[in-house]
């Protein structure tokens, strides 16, 4: 980028580099237009291979794919990172109901990720319905003492971005269990994460805290919820009933998947972008992050496959582990620092391979400046949205080791995206090609800007 | 726009303005997004009306459907404006072959809107392949007498608005029967127009000239072009069959639907938006142009539903015949001319229901100046792309009587409209709730900001 920032003398051969990056990242585009491969390769991962929670075979399989795609590619370096990661089985399919009055009424449930299992015949208790973590804190241990807590706060369905209102209510499903545990409540229910009313339940992960007992904690489709909520405020006598056997086995080893070109004049210095490679195991994983795995993959091929020498080195990383522990992420990280390792700039993209429109940059408001000078540029490609945050899940961990490193997210039009996010309905079908391969364009466009210009 | 042209000396008046813009333009899109009936409103119009071509009951059931709705929401006026349209109608499904050394492969077309009939038994000839009109210019009228011709060039992938490939494409569409005709050919086949690779024929408009023979034309799905191009590289003998029997009947009486929150001060200065309310035959109509429709009428209830009085007179036309002869456009043009009304602005949506990123504004570039400067305040709404083209099919007429009006297209992410465009899967069910409402918003949001600066 620092280009942009040099003097008015220098102008004309800013604008001639400017020209050759607009020539360079249009051929970028239209070979992904014309020739993508992302697509074909998201069929595979989710069709062929399907859904792959970490610790599975499936996810065993998925790194198999990605080493093999990318040696079929020809990329300088593949290679299989390490890390043990947590193993978590849902088993047979949970089952609940509302009981009104003493008739059962089955509910679309599913456990959260991580949860502990209830007892074989389930557990049947009253129901007090909150809001959010701040409303089971205002209760008296007395009200909660043997209840189900059922946290109802919806996503917030003004933000235009809804990523904001899922981080904003994601906290009822992340720590859910552990408040209703702290105040003696038995299990835990979570509206599904979504904007929409639906009959899917939208799992996600779920933590314990060791100082607190540990209670069972499901997840409930919208519509249910809603049900459920309007049941609570009549005169009937309403309990719930939930019964499911999932469980948390011993670590497993696993792998990061990662692919490099080598940068020509600059090789030390390194741009990761990645997605994860793991999924839910209701779901193939389509949006999250199926894209975000071939997309990277793509980036990378769309460089060699035109023949581009990066000045840096570029790095595909298909990431284990996201969803339920970040054990991939952060082993990356301290990777990198015990490698001692030069990190410029890592991009991330998991929020679903629908068509970009820009990206998202952590970094400090300085060197945020280089970029927002190049949003014309971006925009010329459909890419003029550059905000101020951003970055991911998985690159976060590089924070602690480059602090003054820019963390990048693809940001897409993800409107579409909690329609699907951790339910069965996350399927390749829901992807489309053009704005998939869009996506992966946009990935190529930002590595060959900054393995060009440096930060 | 006029108070963003101010000196500097009123920018404390100008800011406090956009504040009340920005706040108000917030209400909009939340109540867009928590209570938007534009969603059910389509679900109606795609599942309980249906397909609706111009001159068919179904569309005169549309018009019904469209003025009870505006009438239900208490607009200030509602009427219909009466116009003779074309009825042309398909008649039993086509049927065609690729006859491959005497042996037939049955292959997905249908008629093209406007086309006459193949006799009763087909038409079957020998076939010659092109790529554009100027292709088939280039060839002898010896070489194609008694031929059917075959365009089959493809839309352009590497264009990252897909409208610019359908523009540059569907000239073969619309004028390839004239241009084969001329030299002799007996039929017209064109590939249909989508970058994907499918199944489906995609209708659409054909025009004859009543100078030279009319021969039936259909479209082709893009597989079986590339199907019956392959074939063509063989030494095989490859004619074509094709049979259909559609027919254009005597014009029928239909209308537009116009419906209109009157201007608190300026009632005389029309600003008009609106989409077109009949389909083709074979499809629902649910992004062409249901969801325009739907987010007309949305974008005036919206207004209304939050007590917003606008300035100026703002009006939902639900054009008739947009997609086989654009008379009712022509129609609300002249009679605006004729009524000597006071047209300011038109704001249309043809271009599917997808995720609002901008506004297309063609006007002059002084008109532009004044919209360009409110870049930043659209931004905020996800609505940055601000382009100095656009406008629309239906609102084009009023340009011969209006000529410095701008004309304000809104600019969807249309990466997904050619997947369905014209084809049996534009069905309701691959419209997305949220990306509507979104549209809706961005409609009434423009309409207020010009409704209360005027231009």
């Amino acid at each position: 980028m620092k280009k942009f920032l040099l003097s008015i003398a220098l102008l004309p051969v800013l604008a001639q580099a400017q020209m050759l990056d607009t020539l360079t990242v249009k051929k970028i585009f239209n070979e992904a237009l014309t020739s993508g491969q992302a697509y074909p390769n998201l069929r595979y991962l989710c069709k062929t291979i399907g859904p792959r929670l970490s610790g599975s075979a499936n996810a065993q399989k998925a790194v198999e794919w990605g080493q093999a795609l990318m040696t079929k590619y020809g990329f300088d370096t593949v290679y299989l990172q390490p890390v043990m990661v947590p193993h978590w089985v849902r088993g047979r399919a949970e089952k609940a109901y509302m009981v009104i009055d003493g008739k059962r009424f089955e509910v679309p449930v599913a456990a959260l990720g991580g949860s502990i299992a209830t007892p074989e015949k389930g557990i049947q208790a009253g129901i007090i319905e909150v809001k959010s973590l701040d409303d089971v804190k205002k209760l008296k241990p007395e009200e909660i003492k043997g209840k189900i807590i059922f946290y109802n706060g919806p996503m917030n369905p003004e933000n235009i971005n809804p990523f904001m209102s899922y981080g904003a209510a994601v906290g009822q499903r992340g720590r859910g269990a552990i408040e209703a545990a702290k105040l003696g409540a038995v299990a835990a229910i979570v509206r599904s994460m979504t904007t929409e009313i639906d009959n899917y339940p939208h799992t996600g992960a779920m933590r314990y805290d060791d100082a607190v007992a540990k209670i069972p904690a499901a997840c409930i489709s919208t519509l249910a919820a809603e049900q459920l909520s309007s049941a609570l405020k009549t005169k009937a006598k309403i309990e719930f009933l939930l019964i499911q056997n999932c469980e948390t086995l011993p670590d497993v080893p696993s792998y990061n998947v990662v692919g490099e070109i080598r940068g020509s004049l600059f090789p030390k210095e390194i741009i990761t972008c990645g997605g994860h490679l793991d999924s839910w195991d209701l779901a193939e994983g389509a949006h999250d992050d199926g894209a975000g795995v071939v997309q990277s993959i793509e980036a990378l091929r769309l460089i060699k496959s035109l023949g581009i020498k990066p000045k840096r080195t570029i790095r595909a990383v298909l990431f284990m582990n996201e969803e339920n522990g970040l054990r991939g992420g952060v082993e990356y990280a301290e990777q990198a620092n015990a490698l001692k390792e030069n990190h410029i700039a890592a991009l991330e993209t998991d929020e679903g391979g629908f068509s970009p429109r820009g990206f998202g940059i952590a970094c400090k408001p300085e060197v945020f400046k280089k970029f927002e000078a190049m949003q014309p540029f971006w925009a010329t490609f459909g890419l003029g949205e550059i905000h101020n945050y951003g970055g991911g899940a998985d690159i976060g961990p590089l924070e602690k080791f480059f602090p003054n490193m820019p963390m990048v997210g693809l940001y897409p039009d993800a409107q579409r995206y909690f329609d699907v996010h951790h339910t069965a309905l996350d399927v390749f079908e829901l992807v489309n090609r053009r704005e998939l391969h869009l996506g992966a364009a946009s990935m190529a466009a930002m590595l060959y800007v900054i393995s060009e210009q440096g930060m």
